[in-house]
Formats: structure tokens, sequence, C-alpha cells
């Protein structure tokens, strides 16, 4: 089978076993639709395993065997994401125990003990057993992980295993009281054995063990992952494997569970038209590019939806062209496929109403089945991009963890740190420079790229410190924003002056940070024959920093730190070393970035000025380039100024982009 | 004793067995205020029974006797709406729990399991003791069953009636999940034992679980109320029953409750004062409508405030006047009483300030006091009206069930799909028109009506939409909205083309539902030489629909829709059947039923159009026309353009009406 | 030791027992600021006992040592705030029970039973061994019990407590029945055994229970802490002690705390620069008030926050010049000290970003740090004024039990009585007049006051009641408002004319009261002829009146009561009683208190109209005057009007004050 992008989705034939002129009438429509994949298996354990130790594959090897001759590739998912009642009701230990520490009913779906020896026997029986039977299966191309892991579990089991954590992590309990500050309300502990989970009804405000129980939540969900897949290896299929992510998520650290599977994949739910269909498409391309880099290479748009979703508050359909233009975009990030949840509607439940590109009545033409069918074609005309990569020159560094500590400390602000809001405010600055831009945590190596930036660095690890400096000194440029190197990584202050182990490097120290109400605000001024010439609005969070080695660009203008440093620049070794004290606007950023982009000579995609509406993004395969052209707005546009050249795969003209279309130049 | 309205409310004498100067003065102010009926025993069970098994009935005898020498009528309660402690002490089965599985503590009020075979064995033993003591008393006219019946119970008793009620339901399993779509995330029972209620800890998005627990909730409240019945009549009396309904609840279907009672009575509180007084008015309206409805006959209205409440946010009190208008609204919608929550205010607990007769200062010339006694004439001078009917060519059709099912759906819009306001708005715009209406469930007959309108009739039972087409067929007209024959009565998706069986009645079908923000709007916009001239506004959702025999009678004006279908008519048999797509502004439905109105020759009450702050409602006994004409403004209106004519029985004029004032033409 | 105004703050050492090289650096830096004070011990147990009956006083010991040696105080706390692990891993009991009748986990602090036996038992073994061990220690000079005492605990120890603290004070449980109007909602009780306390899950909605478990809260609170001084005098201290109270705190009834310690000492946490700083200070002025009121005598400033705490919404710096003014401002209202939460930031756990006199940086450059210093030179330059007295001819009655009634009171308006905006909306004005105001509850005397202010005195003992009759025969003034003498002290509604026993004083009674829609307004407007000449915005309530032999001064605008009195005057023996009626504006009450001050001579600190963001307050010693005049704006002020004189101890001018400026005159 040629290597070409993957186009499908997620597939319940189980719903329709009693029905099959409906599974038939899927075929029928799948080949019309150009899907060449779906996904199978997902929250179909009921029916797999329908009593205890009684498995019946049956259904899903006709349902396989049909799809491979009609040559439709299947991603075959682990059952995990939903349990038989019967599993629940003979052995509640499986059932999730709340913070509260109340056990949940049998309900919903993701409820399960990640420690449960019982779920994990269970799991790892029926993983084998669908190995066994299916890892052969020559329509089988991937193993799906069960689905969207996440939440947490506060049973007795659970208490035990981060008991266990965290003796391997500090070894002597002194060590802990020390680093977590226990003496501070008489908390001390005399023995791990004390240590509970975090609970609204118990301890809420010690953050080393807030902490540090999202990272054993993150460990234990990886624990359970791999417990699967070595399931499927005893299976005996070797096929790779991936689960599926999910947008803006922090119940887990996506870097540690990327590590554990071959390929990322994610579900991508925009909140299209609720805002200026720009930024929707700007805040999506940030995640597409957190996904990439995670590891560093092509992945599966593994969910999206095909028209309106239904578990919004108000849920609008996707107006003419959005769909098109939201699949292309995640290829243009680096996605290998365009999937779909869900190929048909189902009847009843949660999500009868969710969209589909079948839909309850069943029809071929409607609007978003036609919609589909132009994808597929679209995917065919630029197969040869699959497998490209994604080349940046730049890197916006967005770590978990530090978000879990920002948000969990009490500080200046406790309405709103605004942590997400400056990251994307950053990199909406740099997408519209015209560069690709990778989104890495505060774990990877920042080698080689032109410029690092830095935002409210606040959980600074002083091995990422020490990169840091190296980086500079060795010709690298940074951005560093205000609250960075505050604690360390059991959010225990750092003692002396900050950032922690870069005051040399920046050449300011932090003395105090105002908190503002929403309704303040404050202005950075120019510095006379400075490189700014405008002032820009701050809010939010205001540092006050002492200047020493570092030359400042611009200063407060109100307040009673008028006239102190806003934005310093210092000269370190071979680099430089940016520091911006305040959250400020968006355009001030436009204006830095284009003095550093000209000073580093960072190259862009295209020339000229990008219009507000236009998205530009690009992947390289076997030393050629292919440039993704996107237009946001309903009307047509004008890009005549981005001078762009080369062959058009998709798209009309080089010079005119009509409304949601997108144009694909390959160079 | 001559047949008139009831005057007069809820009596707790027992809160001053101590007093008894208080209790020989409310006898007095009774016979000033021409109080003749008063409700005695609801929430008396710890006076009644002191003590388990001892009932002490004395005091409530002598209070009864006294009432008969004034000719004070009485309505007797069952005292199930709160049990005394020792009875929650010693048998805590009869305390609820909680949707979360937690047991209830004793507390309020209508906290009783209904399962509970020991709240059913005392219940009926206090029923009986008080039919054999007091069935026969001269007094007595009516049993009050409990109060406001409501609530449910999530024990390990209702677990179980839940079962049995399901199993005989849907007696198979097998049918059950196939009914409830559980193949959906894995939730298929094998067994009607493993079935458990809804609950915020487990299940929440299982649709045809949560209707149908809705449905057993009615169920089993009506068997515990047919159960309260049937001790009285093993006491031997063989009076009437009823129960007091609520406004807008949604707890049990009444449609269900209403068909073991004999008479319909509700109480009203209307929040007076908090918008404009005729919009209260009607919004009140439609509730005295729907009681009416249930059994098409008169109604009583049980309760209702004569001054401020206790429990709303802001609790103001009513203007001069305004208790009069609501009292005698009621009767114009049909009800035989005026009765008031509370004879006199009690002196300490949670409803120690809600509005009464008589208050704590125990005078007799406050304004309230006035007011009643005033309303006391009123009553007096048309009572001949007093047993007239309700003539309405018009249905509107409101069902519970529907409500439920939309209100639980995940769907186009989450936050608000605007069922009620949908609802109040096509009554405000027939109310306008001088309409009696009729408000009736979908299990009711529409035959005979002239017209029947059918607004968001999202769950459609088959039989329905049988006699729908039967009924257009026949020469009827009905007005039918988007968001129509969506479900069955499982809340089970349609397949194929909807709304579901009305397609060819219609003459179009559904393609799409968009959900507007509530920052959206569209327009519907006139098609040339049409019926339509104007345009007018929508909001919420518009529908996208095909057009097939139909005449397309107005088009959307915006978005990618724009152009299509928005108001549609088609001519099926010897009737006529219009489509409304989307939740349109209510001076397009003033429009529209002019039209009908015109077209079907519906009789109006009145000529000429009723001004705004004007009210027009009519009762029919022994032939006579009563005609009921309010003023819900302060100011004087003038209503010659109503050319009213027949004799004045209440008010001054038919060509002016005062501030608030009532006026009662016999015609 | 000379006496002076302490200066200092809370010290925890035990979280740098590691790090003697901070230990001492903190000693420099407090002789630097003049600290002479600091206190130790808070949250301190698990280190002063980190296993069970094995005390560790000797890091303790060492640290007295040294600050003796440094001649610096020590107020020593017990450790009850917050217990070690292993106290509440072997005794569950001591851990609370919510009011859900769940028991907490080990967590958070203040968090224990007041109950437990256990629980008493260990905090008086470890009171009683501090006592013996550090009683005689010269550094030590006072005790602080416990911290913050609050909160409450519903376990089964706690209802038999509560029970047999019913049983003392109605002695039959037919009293209770009566008290508590029980028979509604049929809630009678046979036995006290069959109490429990309020519930979310059981009831809720009894006042009188409400009521009365507030006070046995207050009850056993109070109970726990004489059990906590009766260990310090075993251990044979007899130092005075104290306790720390809370802004606006309504858990307890401070008035009852009171009794049992020496000195009255509190936490001032206000949010400053959130609104006008003027309106924050004498919002912070009524609690200094308060305070001091509570024994009439001077109070401890015990915490306060040198820059922004860390658990507001938004935690703001100082400005410069605040933190002084702040603290300057506690000394005008009769602190004796001026003491900070913290002395050094502590790493890590919930409060490591509340602001400190020293910071994670450790420096003494800080701006934070030099102010700290220059209060301590003010206080070094005032300390004349130490144990000087306030002065008072104006009363304000603020009741906590009425405010606890008030705001479980279910009636006119249950979002927002304003009980709290009205009286500081009346205190605001009297201190506008240059008037030093005492806050007291209406268990107090309030003989030898030239006016008494007795807003919403809805709660009103009889006794209370006739002492405000004596007073006004015997020529005192008062000035009552509406919602005023509803109910008695177990929130039983009086029954006859009210305001209850004060309708002969007042020369009115009241008919009815009005609530108003935040939207809502009336008006008050002049009499002609009378002493009022402007129209006055009214908002929330409105009473009617029914005006005997009063006088009427102003009268409604608007609405169906237009033209009713508004307000009134009676005068009643050799005194005179003014009568507002409803919520009127601040302005309204500025004019009435001139006509009162003019009318009573009541004598005002200064003349002339003081300017809105001045305030003045005094205190007196030995004769000797002492007025504070504080500037609460950024800019200077003339204050040459207010024709100040006399020897200036702080400041530089008696005609002008510079920004956040506190001038201080002996006179």
């Amino acid at each position: 089978m040629k290597r070409k992008f993957l186009h499908g989705g997620d597939y319940n034939p189980e719903q329709w076993l009693e029905h099959p002129e409906i599974l038939k009438k899927d075929l029928e429509l799948f080949k019309k639709a150009k899907i060449n994949t779906v996904t199978l298996g997902v929250f179909s354990w009921s029916v797999l395993e329908p009593e205890e130790g009684h498995y019946d594959f049956g259904w899903l090897e006709n349902i396989m065997n049909t799809l491979h001759q009609e040559e439709i590739r299947v991603i075959l998912a682990t059952p995990s994401g939903a349990r038989p009642k019967w599993l629940a009701d003979k052995y509640p230990e499986v059932l999730r125990v709340g913070e509260d520490r109340r056990r949940s009913l049998f309900g919903g779906r993701h409820n399960h003990c990640y420690t449960s020896p019982i779920y994990r026997e269970k799991v790892e029986a029926i993983n084998e057993a669908l190995s066994r039977q299916f890892g052969q299966h020559p329509a089988v191309k991937m193993w799906h992980i069960s689905n969207e892991y996440g939440g947490e579990c506060h049973c007795e089991l659970c208490q035990n295993a981060f008991r266990t954590w965290l003796k391997e992590r500090y070894q002597s309990i002194e060590k802990l009281n020390e680093q977590w500050c226990t003496t501070f309300w008489s908390h001390r502990y005399q023995d791990f054995d004390q240590i509970e989970s975090p609970s609204s009804i118990g301890e809420m405000g010690l953050h080393g063990l807030n902490l540090n129980w999202r990272r054993f939540v993150t460990s234990q969900t990886k624990d359970f992952m791999e417990h699967e897949i070595r399931g499927i290896k005893k299976g005996g299929s070797t096929l790779p494997t991936t689960t599926n992510l999910m947008y803006s998520f922090t119940d887990v650290n996506y870097d540690e569970l990327a590590k554990s599977i071959d390929m990322v994949s994610w579900d991508s739910y925009p909140l299209w038209h609720k805002r200026e269909d720009v930024e929707v498409a700007i805040d999506t391309g940030f995640w597409h590019d957190y996904m990439r880099s995670l590891k560093n290479k092509p992945f599966l748009l593994m969910e999206s939806c095909p028209t309106s979703t239904n578990w919004q508050s108000v849920s609008k359909l996707k107006k003419p062209g959005l769909l098109e233009a939201a699949s292309l975009q995640g290829i243009g990030h680096g996605a290998d496929s365009v999937l779909y949840f869900q190929m048909r509607q189902s009847r009843g439940s949660f999500e009868k109403f969710h969209g589909a590109v079948i839909d309850h009545s069943g029809r071929d033409d409607t609007r978003v089945f036609k919609e589909v069918c132009k994808i597929g074609q679209d995917l065919e005309n630029i197969s040869q991009v699959s497998m490209g990569t994604t080349v940046a020159q730049v890197a916006l560094v967005y770590d978990v963890e530090n978000r879990w500590a920002i948000e969990d400390a009490k500080g200046p602000r406790n309405q709103g740190m605004g942590y997400m809001e400056l990251l994307l405010k950053i990199y909406r600055s740099l997408k519209g420079k015209g560069l690709n831009v990778d989104i890495i945590s505060s774990s990877r190596d920042i080698t080689g790229y032109s410029l690092v930036v830095l935002p409210m660095l606040y959980l600074l690890r002083e091995h990422f410190a020490i990169q840091i400096e190296e980086y500079v000194k060795n010709g690298g440029t940074i951005l560093q924003t205000y609250w960075s190197g505050v604690v360390d990584e059991d959010d225990l202050c750092y003692l002396g002056d900050g950032p922690h182990m870069l005051t040399d490097v920046l050449g300011v120290r932090r003395k105090e940070i105002d908190g503002l109400y929403d309704w303040e605000e404050n202005w950075f001024q120019p510095i006379n024959g400075g490189i700014f010439k405008k002032t820009y609005q701050c809010k939010r969070l205001c540092e006050l920093v002492e200047v020493g080695s570092a030359e400042i660009l611009m200063n407060y203008q109100d307040d009673f730190y008028q006239g102190e440093a806003a934005v310093t620049r210092n000269d370190y070794g071979q680099g430089q070393a940016y520091y911006v004290a305040a959250d400020v606007a968006e355009n001030f950023y436009d204006d830095l970035f284009d003095y550093i982009i000209e000073e580093k000579k960072i190259k862009r995609l295209v020339d000229g000025k990008i219009p507000e509406e236009i998205t530009v993004d690009s992947r390289v395969k076997e030393g050629t380039e292919y440039v993704f052209v996107q237009n946001y707005s309903k009307e047509e546009q004008d890009i005549s100024r981005l001078k762009l050249e080369g062959e058009l795969l998709l798209g009309e003209s080089i010079t005119e982009i009509k409304g949601y279309e997108t144009v694909v130049i390959k160079r």
C-alpha cells in the first residue's frame, strides 16, 4: 500500500450489529469519501467480553475482513477506556475514589483506578487476546492504547503506591519534610506512611505535596499504559502504538506519556466561530505544534469533528469550508492524518448529537458528507507531503510542571496568573512573522535554536538554568519574562536574588512583583534613543527589577515605579538575554521580534507582512519545502505581497486566496 | 350551603393552642373578611400523633366544631408532607437518600422515601384514623393529600422498585439495552439487577436511564398518593380529593398525578413587580390554563400570598390592588377559589415572614387585611360564575416528558434550549388575540381544536405523530417548530428523515440545526408577494430545512444559509401545516396568528386590538358567557375599542378600566 | 524596661534551625528595624513535640535566650492552632466533622474538635509544659492563646455537648419547642436527645436552632480557650493572656471570648488599593474601634502585612508610605503595638508569598524593610502615647448575635439585607464629623453616651429595650432604624406592634416593609419648614410606619407609599428618639448628625469640615490629648481649616499634610 495520509476516524459498528443494512451502507459511503482508515474498538469492551472471561471477537473479525477487502486500514483500540458493568459490580476496587475519598459508582467512562491489580489483570488479558487475534490481521496497522487517559484515583491502593513512589524520590522523610517545608503549619511527617494525597477535606495547601501528587498521577498513568502495551506484546503484536492526547490538558504530563508510545496522536476540538476564526486557528496551531514537538516528528490528528459538537455550551455548525481548512491546518503543522470522531452518529446516549460523517438521516447528500469527500480528494492531491518534517529556529518553552506550580501557588494573582495567555500571545506574534515554532518543555535540549523564549519560568530546575546560561554564552538569544526562577522542582522558593542562577545572564534581579486588578493597567514607555518608539499597555503583573549589567530598553510610565526598568537586554558571552518585566500587550512582542529576527537573521517562510487572517506553515520532505497558506476569513484576500513562488499542489493562485481556502506550494 | 367560590386558606391553629385568645380573634377576623374555607392539618403530624401510635385529635375536633358553627368549611390535609422527629429517629429508612447515595438527616419537609413500607404504613394508619374521625364531620368538604409532592429518593428500596418497574416496561434486558443504546461507552446491562439510578458520582449521561428514572419517580409518587387515598377510603370517607401542584414543576409529571385525584389545585406564587406586571400575569395565566387543562374543568387556587413572600431574593410588597387582580385572574382562568397561604403568620421558623391575612401585629386595619375583605366581597358579587367552564379553540402542546428530554439532551445549545421561553412567547401572542387557550400534553386528544401549536416537539411518540397526521388530513391546522420529531419515547434518535413521520404533513425535512450564541442573531425576511411584509429577528437555534411540497413563506437573511427557507406552509388533506424553522421573535407569531385566525375563522373574545397591559379571559356557565377584563398597569386605560357589551358584575365601566381593576361582564 | 509600643511580629525560627546563619542574620536585621517584640510558637507543635509525649524545647530556649540578650520581648503562643500528624493519626476524634457529618482528614490548620477530651488533654499537657519551662523566662511577656479561633465541629461529642448546653438553657423541651416554634413543619422534639446540629443534609431553616448553635459554638470555643489557659496556670505562669481576633468574623461572638482574656488583640488585613484608600481606612478604623471597645481599653495589633498578602484574588504591593499610615492608624484607634505577620517569609507551603519584613532575598535594602525601620523610629517618637485611652461620646451598636439572626432569617431581602453596609455608612458619617466612636454590642451599658445609634436592631432583648427607654427618658438621644425590635433572643417574632417595646419611645409603629431590587430606588423628600432641605436616595428596604406622637421630618417621594413618613423624631422624657425608616444614602446621615451634634453639644476633635481623604482620631493619657491626623491620598492636602494646635510629635506641619502622612499633635 502506497504511503499516504490517513483519512477516516472512529467507527463503532458494534452499535449496529442488528442492522446489517447500515453496516453495508457505511462501506459504500466510506468509499465515496475516500476513507482509508478507521479506528475500531474504542469503548467496545462490553461487546468484546460480554461475560467475564468469555470473549466474543467474531463480529470484529467480520468487520475487519470486510474493511480489508475495501482497502481500509484499521487502528485497533484497547478497550480500557470504559469497563463493562459486570467488572465494576464484581470488583468494586476498579472504581475510582475521588479526592474527597468517596468511591464512584459505575458510570461515564475513564473512571478506573490505574493501580488496581484486578483492573490491570483484566486489561492485560483482553489486550493480549486482541493482540493474539488481530495482531497479524492485514488490516490492522496500529494500536490505539485506551482513550484520552486522564483523571486520578485516591483509593488506598493508590495511596500506598504514592507513598512508595515518594520514598523512592526522597529516600528519607527528613529530606521530604525539608523540600516540602512541612514545618509550616506543623505538618511534619515522621514516616512516609503518614502521607495522604491532597484532598479538599484534608490537605490542599502543601504545594510540594500537590505538585508531586501530579507527578505521581502521571507516573502511574504512564505505568498503566505501559502495562497495557505489555499485554499487546505478550499477544505477539509488534505494531506501533499511540494514545490520543488532548487540548491544554493538565491531568498528566504528556512529555512523560509520549516517551512510551511510538507516535503521538491527539483529539482536536476547537470552538470554531466562538471567537474570530483566525484566533481559534492560532490557538489550535499552538497545540498542533506542541503535539508535534513532543517527539519532534509527524503526529496523527486522531479525532476531529466533521460539524458541530454536542458538549459545548452552544454547538455551532461549521461554516462551509471551515472543516477543510481545519483539517489541512493539522497537515500543515505536521499531522499525517485527518481522522474524525465519528464515522456514524450513535442513536442514543451522551453523544448522540455529536457531529459525524454519516448522520441519523443516513444520507450521502448532506453538506457535511460532501465536505468530507472534498477533503478525501485534497489529501490525495498532497499525498507527497506525508511524513514530511517541520524545521523551526525558534523554541517556545511550555512546561506542564511549571503550569501546575504556577496555578497551585497562592501568589500575586490567584484570579488568573495568565500563563497560558502569555504563551499564546507570544506564539501568535511569532507565527505572524512567518516562523515555524517548536513548543518544548524545560526538560528538552535547547541548543541549535536561534531564539528560545522562556515565559514565566516560575519553576526552574537548576540544570535547565545551567543549560540556559551555556546557551546564551555560546551565542544563543533568550527572551525571559517576569515571574521566572522563583521555585525549585518541589515548589520551594529559592533564597537570595532571582531569577535564580540567571541574574548574571539577564543582568537584572527581581525586587518585588505587583498584582494588578483586571481594571488596572500600566504602560511601557520608550527610552530616548532606544530601539522602541511606541508605548505598550501592560496588565496583570508588573515586576520591579534592579538593573545590573543590562541595558534598559523601556521603563514604566505609571504608579510608584514610574521610570523603573520594564524591558532590558543583556549581552552575555556571545549571546543576548532580553528580559520583559510585565505582562505587556502583544504589539510589544511584534516589535521586539522584528528586531530580534533582523539581529539574528532568522529565516521567515514568506516575505512581507502576513495579513492578519492568513496563516503560514511549512513542512520539508527530502529537501523539498511545502508551504501551507490558509485564509481564516470568509472573504478572498490578496496575498501577493507574500511573494510566494513554486508549484501549486492545492489552491488556484499564489496571489489571491479565497475564504477558508488552503494553498499548498511546493518549492 | 349555596355553591360559591371558596375564600380562605392554610390555617395552622396548632401553633396557637396555648393562646386561646388568638384563636378566638382569628374567627372574628375570618368573618370580617368573608372567609368561608380553611385548610387544616398541613404539617400537623407531630401534634396529631405526638408519640408513636398515640393520636391526639381533640384539639382539631374543637377547632373544626367552632369553624362549623361559623359556617367555615374545612379542607383537611393528610399530614405526610412532614414527618415527626420520632418517626425519623426510630425508622431511618423513611429518610431520603440523595442521588449521591447519602441518606439525609431529619429536617425541612417533603423529605421522605416514597417507597419505604414503614412510611407507607404509618401514613396509611394516620390517614385512616383521620378519615374515621373527621370523614363525616359536616365542616369537612375535601381531602388535601399531603403537600406539594416532589423530590426523589435513591435508597436501596427505591433502586429495587425502579428495577421492577423497568422489568415491567421492557420485559427483557436486551430490549432495554437497545432502547437506551447502552453499547455506547460499553454500558450494556446483563440483568435488570445491575441497573442503578442516575447519580453525579455514577451515571449521568445515559438519557434513556435519566428519562425513565423521571417516569419512575412520577409513578412511585403517584402510587404513594394512591396509597394515601386508600387509607382515607379505609377510614370510610368518600369526600373528593385534591393535591396541591406547583408552578413550572418538573420533578413529577402532573398529567399522571391528575388522574388519581378528583380536582386539581395549585399553589401560585408569581414574582410580581420583578418584571412588568402584565408579563407576570401572562406567565401566571399560562400555568392557570395548564392546571385547568389537566382535567379540563374548574380547579382550585390552593395557595397564594396576600402580600410579600419571604423566600424570594427580594420580597416586594404587592402594590395596592394587585392582590385583587391576581386573585380574580385565577377565577377568570377557571379557578373556583381564592385561597391564601397563610391565614395567620407563624411566629418562628422558616416562613415567619411569609405574608399572611393576619400578621404578627394581629390587627384588622392593615392594608392587606382590608384588601382581603374586598376580595371576599368581589367573590360574592360574581358567585354565579363558579363552576363555569372554559371553552378554547386553540391548544398549545406542553409536555413535561418532552421537557425532561430536551433539558437532559446534550445538543445544539446546552446553555438554554429555550423550550419554556418559546411556549410562553406563543402563549402570550395567542392571548393577545383574545383567545382562550388549552395547555395540553401530547398524550391528549387534539381533535376538535381549530389550531394546535406544537413547539419543539423533540420527543415525539409515534401514535401522536399519527394523530397529528389524521388531524391535519381532516382539516386541522398545526403550527410546528424546529427541533421536533427527533427522538422516540426513550430518547433514542429516529433514523431517516425528520421530523419523524411528519415530513409529508409538513412538506419539509430537517437538514441541520445551528446553535447561536446569546450575542448572535439572524433574521427572517419576507418572500416577494408572500403573506409577510416585515423582517423578524431570530435567536438561539436556526434549523436548515429542505423544502418538499411546502410553500416557502419566509427565508433567512444572514449567514451561510441566507435565502434558505425559514417558514413554510403545506396544504395536506383538508388542513394546513405551518413550519417555523427558528426561534423567531414574538412579533412574527403576532402576524402569523392574525393570518391563521382569519383563515380559520377562529372566534375572538373581543373585537379590536387588545391594549398591551390588558388581559381578557372568559368562562361559560349554562350558556352564559362571563368575560374577565383585567388591567395590569397602574394607570386607567381606555378599552372602548374592545366594544364590550353586557351586564357589569364587577367594575364600573365597559369603556375605561382603572389601574389593577378587573371588569367582569355577563353576556 | 521602659513602657513603649511593641514593634515586631510572628517569627518562626523553627523553619530555619538547619540554617544558623539565617537565624543570626535575623537578629541583625531586627535590631536595625527597632524590633522589640516577636511572637513565637504559633504552629510549632510538631517541632515542640515531635513524638507523642516527647517534648523538645531546647531550640526554643536557645532562641529566647538570644532574643533576651538583644532586649527583644517574646509573646509566646500555645501551639493548638495546628496539631501534629501523629496526633490526628492516633486519635481521629480530634479531627473535625463537618455540618454534612463527614470527618475531615488531616490538613490545613484550625481544624480540631473543641470538645474532644483527648485534644483537650494533649493541649493542656503541652501548655502546662510550656508554662513550666518558659513562664518565668525574662523574655516572655504574654501568652498568645492558640491562633485565630474559629470553625465548628459536628461530631457526636459535640452533638452531646450541644444537647447538654440546650438543656441548661431551656430546662424543658416544651420551653424549647415553644421558643423555636417547632410546631411549624412538624418539627417538635420530645426530648433533648433528639436534637441535631444544623446541616445542609438535615435541618437548615429552624432559626432558633441555628442561632443557638452559633451561641453554643461560641460557648464551646470559649470553654476550650479557658481550658488552654488553665493549662498555663497549672504550669505556674501568671502572665497576661490574649488571643488574636479577626476582621468581621462571625464564627464566634467575640464579646464572649474577650471576657476570658486579659487583653484583646487582632489581625488586620485590609484590602488596600482595591477601593479608594480612605474607604479602606474607614472600614479598618471600624474594626479597630470594635476591638478597642470589647474591653474599652488599649489593644494589640497582633498581625498586619508589611507588603502584599498572598491569599487575595489580587495581591497588590502597598504603595510607599501606606504601611506607615496603616500601622499608625491602629495606634490612633487605641492599639499599643505594630506587629507584622511575618518576620521572615517561609520558603514553602501555603504562605510562601505572604509579605514579610525579611523576604526570600534576605536583603536589608528592600523597600519594605526600610519602611519597617521608619515605623520603628516613629513608634519611639510617640512612645508617650502608649497606654493612652480613647474617649467617645457616641456609641454605635453592632451586635454579632443580631447579625447572625439577620443573615439567617428569610425575609424581605435574602440577597443582601445590608446590615454591615448600614453600620459602615453610619460610622463613616460619624468619623467625618471628627468624633471618636465606640462600637458596642447590645449587652453593654449605654448610659453616659450623648448619642446611641441603633441600626437594624432586629434581634432585640427585652432588657435592652428597657435600657433604651430609660436612657432616652433620662435625656439620651437615640437614632434607631428600620427592621428593629422584630424578634426576641430566640429569633421568635414579637406579637403586637413593633419595634417591640419601643413604639412609645419612638412615637411610631411599623406597618409593612418593602424589599427593593438592586435596580430600584426611592427618595426621602423634605417636609416644608422642617430641618431637612434636600432629597436623599434610599435603596434595599423601605419600611412603612404609622406615626403616633412623633414629628415627621421627611417622607417618601415615590411608589404607593409616597408622602408617608420616612424620618421621624420623638421627644420622650428628657431625650429624643430619631427613627429612619429606610436604607437612605450616607449624605442624609451627614446632615442629620450635624443637627444632632449641634443640638446635643457633642464635642468634635477638630473644627471645620474634615477633607474627604483625611481621618482624625485621638487618645488621652494623663489628661493630655494626642490627636492623630492622617492623609489617605497620595497628594499633599491643606488641613489649615481644621485649626489644629499643639506640639507636633510626628509630621512636619499642622497646616499641610503630605500623601500617606500621619501627623500626631499633643495638646
